[in-house]
C-alpha cells in the first residue's frame, strides 16, 4: 500500500469537510475562529493525509511526526483533521461541543484534552518556539538511539501573528543555527490580523528574515495542493529548517467575509455559511461527513499504521528497546536520585558554605551522568548559572549527543524550547538565566505549568544579594509572581543541602515545572539533621526549635535562613525563646492542612519572616501587622553586604521586629 | 565655529581617555564590565565628539539627540563620556564611586540618577526596543511642531545579546515599518557574548535580519575612526532606519584578554590593566584625564551649546512656544480632567451596564482630544481592547500627525515603545492587549516602574469571564503578578464609573505606570454616589454600608463586585447585616495607614473577599483561614456563566463563605 500520486480534485471534497466542521462548529459555538482553518485547509490537508507520518490508532508512538498548530486560535483545523483522520477520542460530538465545559474541544488546543494534541497553543509565537524543542529532542533522541528507532518530523503551521511575536524570532535563530532540517514550518501567509491588513503594521520581509536565520524558504499558492505537495516534498529534501510561506485566504470559500478580518475571530453567521456551502460545492447538513471523505481521510492513516507496525517491529529486535523505553518514562532514575542522597549525606558531613547557586552545580554534577535523557542550558550566562557540569558536552549542529545547551540570549524562546523537549519525550531539560529574566520567560513558565511538563528552571542572582548590577537585575517581586502561578514550584534554598532537595523534588516531580531560586552569594552550612528525610519537600519545617516554650517563630528562606538563626542566637541572650522556621518553599507549605502548618508555625505566635524580597503572599502567614524583614521597593547598585544594610535585611532588623512582639 | 575634519590621530586619545576610565572605574569596584568599553570607545567617540547634538549645560533640552547605551553593561563608556563632555554632575568622584551605594554611576545606567542617562538600560533588547519609541516620538512631536523646533536623531550601542533578544525583532519590525530614519544603531559585533564566542549559538545574519526589516545596513572597522565617521554621515542621508555593523575587539588594548569573554564581565587585574596602558600609550595615572584631552571632548560640546542657542531663539519667536512648553510638561491638561468629570456626572445619570473595557473606551472618547501628545495603540486587539476612540488618525510612515499606532503583535516592542514615548517628553503613552499577555512584556511594564514613567497600560479580557478562548487567555495569577510590583498602580474598575475613575488617576499620575485591569463582559452599574470625589483612588471604599451593625465585610473588585452586592442583598434577607466595599485597587488600599484601613474594613469583622483570580496577596485583609470566592488554578475553556458557575465564583458562593463566619 502506498501513496497514490496527487489528485488535486480528490483533495479538495477532503479539504472542503475541515472548512465546513470548522464553520459550522464555530457557529454551533457561538464563538471561536473560522477564518484560519478555511483558509489553511488546502494545504493542511494535503499535509496530513500526504506527508505526515501518524497513526491515529496509537497517537503516543514514539516515532510519529509532531504537528504544531502554533495558531492555535484556529483549533478546529486540528480538531477536524483529527476526527476526519480517525482519533477515537475526537468524536462528532466533540466536534458539536467545540468550546464547551468538559470539551476536548477547547477554544484554543490544550495539550492532554485530547491526543493528537502536541502541545497548548494560543499564546502566540509559542506553538512554533515549542515545536522548535521537539524538532532538537527528535535529533538528540537520533543520536542515541540511531534512525531505527527516531526519524520522524516537526510540522508547523503559524499566523502572521505567530512571526510578529519576538520569540518567533529566537526560536528561529535557535533552529536556524542547530540546522534542525526536520523542522517545517507552513506560515497562513494571508495578509490579514485582526486589526485589519498586515499592512497596517508588518512590511518584514519574513522568507528573508527567515533565510537571514539560516533556513530554506519556499513561496507557494496554498490553495493549490499540487504546489503544496510538491513544496511539502521538497522540503523533506533539505539541509535546513524550512520555511514555505503559505499564499492563503482567510475564510476561504466565504462569499463576502473571506479575505477580511471579519472571518477572523467571529462566527460567520447563517446567510454567510450558506454562501460557503454553495461556493465550495459542500451540499452536506452541518456536522455530516459522506463516507467516501472519511475513506481519503483515513486511507492516510492506514499508511501510517502500517509504518508505526514496522517501526514497532524494529524497536521489538533493538537491543535498545529497554533503555529507549525506560527513558520515555517521565520517572526520573533510580540511580540519579541515589546519586542525590549520596550527594546530600557528603555534604552534611562536608558542611560546605557554597552560593546556592554553587551547591545546585555540584548537585548536578552528583547525578547527571545516572539521569540520560537530561540536557541542561543557559541563556548565555552559563558560568553564572552554574548549570554547565565538568564533562558535559554541548549540541552543536553537527553533534546531538551531548547534553548542554547554548541557547544564546533567548529566555523566552529557551523555555518554550524546554517545553518542547519535554513535550517530545524522553528528555527532561532545565537550563538557567537570572532569575530577574524569568519575567522575559514567563509566558513559557505558564505554558509548563499549564501542561503539566517538568521543566526545571534554574534562576541565579535571586536578590539584592547580586550586588552592583543594581536593580535592573535585582529580583524583589518575581518570588510572587512566580509562586502565585499555579502548578508551579518554587524552591530558594538556604544551604547546600536545601538546595540539593530542592533538585530532589524537581527530578522527582514530574506534573509540573520547578523553579530553583538560587543565590550569586555565600550562604553557611545550617543544616544539623542525619538528612533522611527531604524536608525541603515539605515546603517549611522548624529547622532549629527554641530552647524552651517558644515565644515567637522566625521564618527564613534562602539566603536569608542564616540571618533567622543568628537572630534566634541574639534572642536568646536577652531571655526570648524563638523558634526558626525555614521555608524554601513557600506555596508548598501554604497547600498543606491547617494542622501541619499549625505544627511548623503555631498560629498562637507572633511571627517575624525574613526575605530579601517583597512581603506580598507572607501576610497570611505573619498577619497583616507581623513582622516582615524585606524589600518594599526595587534594589540599587552596590555591593551586596552595603545593599543588605541600606534596605535593613539583617538579623538585627529580626531582632528588633521580634522583640516588639514578645 | 564648525567641527574640523577628521584626524583619526586626534580621535584616538580621546578614545583611549574611555578606556581607562573605563577599566580603572570597574578595577576599583571590584565588579564590572570593562570589554564593551574598551571596544565601542572608538566607534563612540566619534559619534559624541562629531555627530551628536548634545549640550552638557542643557542636558533636558528638548531638542537633543538621544543616546541609548542599549547594551547596558558597558554604563562605564557612558559615565565617562558624560564626565568627558562635561556634564556637571558626572564628577570625577562619581566615576571613583562606580557601582557604589548612592553614586550616579550604578552598574547598569540608571535614568533619572544623571542627566544624559536617557532611560534605564541592562535587560537586553529593551534599549533598542525603548530607542524606537524616543524615534518614533520625535516624528510625533515633529509632526506636530515642525523641523523648526523637533529635529534631532536617536542612537544606540547594541550589544549581539541585544540582537538575540526577541525584543530586539519586534522593536526593528516597527521601526523599519515606520521608516524611523533618523534612529540609528551601533551594533557592537565583537562575535564574543558570555558563553564565548557568538558562533555557539548565533549564526544569523544579522545585516540581513535587519534589512529584510526595512532597515539600511553598513558594515565597518570599528576602530577605525574615519569609517565610522564616514558610515554615521552617510547614516544621516538614509531615509530608512540604520543599523552599522562594527566590527571591534571586545577589550581593545588588553594584551591577553582583549578578544576574550575574559574581558566581558570582570575587572581585568592590575597587570592586563598595565599592559594595557602600555599598549594603548596611555601613561596618565587611573582617573587623570589632561586638559588636552578635556579640551577634545569639550570642543564638540561647544558646538552643542552653539546649536542650542540658536534653537532657544526659535523657540522664542515660534508662535508655539507655548504650546509646545505646556505639551512637554507631564502634567495632563487641566480641560482633559474636566472631561473626565463630565463624563462621570454623565455616566453617574446613564447608568450604563457595559463591559469595563467598554467603559474604559468611553472615558478615553471623552477626554483624548483634549490631551495634546495622548498617544493610543493596541497589540493588534484594537477593537477588542476598546483603545480606539472615533476620530482617532493612525500614525503611518508618512503621516505622524495621527494619535493611535498599530503596533502588531508585539506586545513587549509595544510597551518598550511606550517607555521611548514617556521618555521623549511631550508624549502621554497607552496601549492595549489581553492581561494574560501582559507576561510578554512585563519586563517594560517593570522599567516603566523603574524609571518612574506615566505609562498607561490597558489590560482587557481580565479573568475567566472572557469565555471560550480557555485557560491560555485566562488570567489567575496575573492580577498578583502585577500588583506585586513595585510603582505600579493597578485599578481593576468595577462599573464605568470606576472606569472612569481609573483613568482619571491614570492621566493624574506622573510618577508611575498604571495598569487598567478590564472585562470583556458586562457588567451592572453600581455607583450611587454624587461623583464628586474619586473613590476609586482610595484603592478600597464602602460602596453599600449595612443597614445597622455590619456583622461582616465582603469585598469585591471589578466584575465580581457586583456578586458582593447581590450577595449583601441575600445575606439581608437571611438577618445577617454585610457591608460591601469596593476595591479596584487592593495594593494602593494596602498602602494606607491602618486607620483608614480600619475604617473600610473593619479588623474587627470576619471578611470574605470575591476576585475570580487566585487568592495570593488577599490573606493579609481576610485571614489565612479567612473567606475567599475565586480561583485556585487555572481557568477552563466555556461561555463565561459557565465558568463563573464551574469554578464557584459566584454571590452564592459569597453568602455561604459568609454564613459560615458570622
Amino acid at each position: 500500500m502506498t501513496q497514490p500520486a496527487l489528485d488535486p480534485a480528490r483533495i479538495q471534497p477532503l479539504a472542503n469537510a475541515v472548512r465546513a466542521l470548522s464553520m459550522d462548529a464555530v457557529e454551533a459555538a457561538k464563538s471561536g475562529h473560522p477564518g484560519m482553518p478555511m483558509g489553511m485547509a488546502d494545504a493542511a490537508t494535503v499535509l496530513w493525509t500526504r506527508h505526515i507520518k501518524f497513526d491515529p490508532k496509537d497517537t503516543q508512538w514514539a516515532d510519529r511526526d509532531r504537528f504544531v498548530l502554533s495558531a492555535g486560535h484556529g483549533s478546529m483545523l486540528l480538531y477536524s483533521i483529527l476526527h476526519l483522520i480517525g482519533v477515537e477520542e475526537m468524536t462528532m460530538e466533540e466536534l458539536k461541543n467545540f468550546r464547551q465545559l468538559g470539551s476536548k474541544t477547547a477554544g484554543h488546543p490544550e495539550f492532554g484534552h485530547a491526543p493528537g494534541i502536541e502541545t497548548t497553543t494560543g499564546p502566540l509565537g509559542q506553538g512554533l518556539a515549542t515545536a522548535v524543542g521537539m524538532a532538537l529532542g527528535e535529533r538528540m533522541m537520533n543520536a542515541q538511539y540511531g534512525d531505527d528507532l527516531v526519524d520522524h518530523r516537526t510540522w508547523v503551521i503559524a499566523s502572521d501573528g505567530d512571526l510578529q511575536e519576538g520569540v518567533s524570532q529566537e526560536a528561529i535563530s535557535i533552529a536556524g543555527h542547530l540546522k534542525l532540517s526536520k523542522l517545517v514550518v507552513l506560515w497562513d501567509d494571508n495578509s490579514i490580523q485582526i486589526d485589519g491588513d498586515t499592512a497596517l503594521s508588518d512590511t518584514v520581509d519574513h522568507r528573508q528574515r527567515f533565510e537571514s536565520a539560516g533556513w530554506m524558504t519556499m513561496e507557494v499558492d496554498g490553495h493549490d495542493a499540487a504546489a503544496v505537495d510538491k513544496a511539502l516534498n521538497d522540503a523533506k529534501m533539505s539541509d535546513k529548517p524550512v520555511l514555505i510561506a503559505c499564499k492563503t485566504t482567510i475564510g476561504f470559500g466565504a462569499p463576502t467575509k473571506a479575505g477580511t478580518a471579519g472571518s477572523h475571530g467571529a462566527p460567520l453567521g447563517a446567510e454567510e455559511i450558506k454562501g460557503a456551502r454553495e461556493a465550495l460545492g459542500w451540499s452536506h447538513e452541518p456536522f455530516v461527513i459522506p463516507d467516501e471523505i472519511y475513506d481519503g481521510w483515513r486511507f492516510a492513516a492506514e499508511l501510517g499504521a502500517q509504518t508505526r507496525e514496522a517501526w514497532d517491529a524494529r524497536l521489538n529486535a533493538s537491543d535498545k528497546a529497554e533503555a529507549f523505553t525506560a527513558q520515555l518514562s517521565a520517572e526520573p532514575p533510580k540511580a540519579a536520585l541515589d546519586a542525590l542522597d549520596a550527594h546530600i549525606q557528603k555534604t552534611l558531613s562536608d558542611k560546605p558554605a557554597l552560593a546556592t547557586r554553587a551547591s545546585s552545580g555540584k548537585a548536578i554534577e552528583a547525578f547527571w551522568q545516572a539521569f540520560p535523557g537530561l540536557i541542561g542550558g543557559s541563556a548565555d550566562l552559563t558560568g553564572s548559572n552554574n548549570t554547565h557540569a565538568p564533562g558535559m558536552a554541548s549540541i552543536t549542529p553537527d553533534d546531538f549527543s551531548g547534553s548542554y545547551v547554548h541557547y544564546g540570549v533567548r529566555e523566552f524562546g529557551m523555555a518554550a524550547a524546554m517545553n518542547g523537549l519535554a513535550l517530545h519525550g524522553g528528555l527532561r531539560p532545565y537550563s538557567g538565566t537570572f532569575l530577574v529574566f524569568s519575567d522575559y520567560c514567563r509566558g513559557a513558565i505558564r505554558l509548563s505549568a499549564l501542561m503539566n511538563q517538568p521543566v526545571i528552571y534554574v534562576f541565579t542572582h535571586d536578590s539584592i544579594g547580586l550586588g552592583e548590577d543594581g536593580p535592573t537585575h535585582q529580583p524583589v517581586e518575581h518570588l510572587t509572581a512566580l509562586r502565585s502561578m499555579p502548578n508551579v514550584a518554587v524552591y530558594r534554598p538556604g544551604d547546600a543541602v536545601e538546595a540539593a532537595e530542592a533538585w530532589k523534588c524537581a527530578l522527582e516531580r514530574t506534573d509540573g515545572p520547578t523553579v530553583l531560586v538560587l543565590s550569586r552569594q555565600k550562604v553557611p552550612h545550617v543544616r544539623q539533621d542525619d538528612g533522611s528525610t527531604n524536608l525541603s519537600a515539605k515546603g517549611a519545617y522548624v529547622i532549629r526549635d527554641a530552647e524552651g516554650d517558644a515565644q515567637i517563630t522566625l521564618i527564613g528562606t534562602g539566603t536569608e535562613l542564616s540571618l533567622a538563626i543568628e537572630a534566634q542566637a541574639t534572642l536568646k541572650d536577652k531571655g526570648v525563646h524563638a523558634r526558626v522556621v525555614s521555608a524554601p518553599s513557600l506555596e508548598t507549605f501554604l497547600k498543606h492542612e491547617a494542622d501541619y502548618r499549625a505544627s511548623v508555625v503555631d498560629p498562637k505566635l507572633p511571627v517575624v519572616a525574613v526575605e530579601a524580597a517583597l512581603r506580598w503572599g507572607w501576610d497570611g502567614l505573619i498577619g497583616l501587622e507581623g513582622g516582615f524583614v524585606g524589600m518594599d521597593s526595587f534594589g540599587a547598585s552596590a555591593p551586596a553586604g552595603a545593599l543588605y544594610e541600606h534596605f535593613g535585611v539583617t538579623a538585627d532588623a529580626v531582632v528588633e521586629q521580634a522583640l516588639k512582639r514578645v
